[in-house]
């Protein structure tokens, strides 16, 4: 939160940023926000803030952003596709290596400049480029099939994307993402100012 | 959390969770999620736990989700056209009722039966439609002015995919979705793992 927060602070060309402002960006108190960022040896310094700068460079060494991480993307549909030029993942090293699918028709294709592989040439280019990050985004009834041929393949962390529950040997690190996340936030805020709920099922919260 | 736990041991077919397990995967201990849970007037029954199906009921509930949230989705990309089929949506009460789009060769062309609809619609459709959330999947340069042309219209929340930072008046909701933040966290475990950080640079999280 504290590396995302200050993105968008670097975005609005601000030199330096106050604990406090970080703190209500990443939805905690000031006090925490200088516990966390001493473990990093940065002190802010009074009256002026931190330095996002530097603060932006020692979180990203920190979570191991300042090394480049090789990805392979298997599934190239709308969201696969979505991912290959998404900024994002670049600007924060991770560059894709290869897209692979199992469409006969797609593979040979490119998307943005990347060739789309298929799924047999995913062993050899995991070893050659030295990746251990995967991004899975096959629909839900090809998820586990390919998850499981990613481990054989020797990756070690997986993001899912796909809409279904995968399973992996317990050294493989798993993430799923959830797009409506977001939404059931703002769903959330949206109800309690149409006043549908009640003060009392918020209970303590609406204090 | 609680919501994404819960439905992730709803796709196993568990019926019932223990607050211990509830705790595990959403990240917190036992003793907060049965606080946290007491609020919705629920309390699991010892050595069964909670009953699954009611649980996620009166999550969803609170979060809104069990009413229908009409959504529109601005800028038909790859990333618009993968959110306009994400099964995850709907099953969270947002129905995506109409995308737009400022290319006139995409205006008329359908994404999976919805018709794309010129940026010239958007008003009416959010007037008829009664839509209060929008979806923001244009390219970062064109965020801010359909950001701005969205809160004219009389939307109050954004979802914002945009690769950019975008200003709204304070009583619209506005969060932005950061697609690269899962892969940032498995990088850090990697990066652990390959013992690229010392220890001490850990701190007091290595303890």
């Amino acid at each position: 939160m504290y590396l995302r927060s200050l993105l968008d602070v670097a975005e609005l060309n601000l030199p330096t940023i106050s604990s406090d402002r970080l703190a209500g960006m990443a939805g905690v108190n000031a006090a925490k926000v200088r516990k966390d960022l001493s473990y990093l040896g940065t002190y802010g310094t009074r009256g002026v803030g931190y330095d996002v700068e530097y603060l932006l460079y020692q979180i990203s060494r920190e979570l191991g952003l300042t090394q480049d991480w090789p990805v392979v993307i298997v599934g190239v549909g709308n969201l696969g596709s979505a991912l290959a030029n998404y900024g994002g993942f670049t600007r924060r090293g991770f560059r894709v290596v290869a897209l692979f699918d199992i469409d006969p028709r797609k593979v040979g294709t490119a998307v943005d400049g990347l060739r789309i592989l298929a799924l047999d040439d995913l062993e050899a280019v995991v070893a050659e480029a030295g990746v251990s990050i995967a991004v899975l985004t096959t629909p839900a009834g090809a998820a586990q099939a390919v998850a499981d041929r990613l481990v054989s393949a020797g990756i070690s962390s997986i993001l899912n994307f796909a809409p279904t529950v995968v399973s992996v040997p317990e050294h493989v690190h798993l993430r799923k993402v959830d797009l409506s996340m977001e939404l059931q936030i703002l769903s959330f805020y949206q109800q309690r100012e149409a006043g549908i709920l009640s003060a009392s099922t918020l209970g303590p919260r609406s204090a």
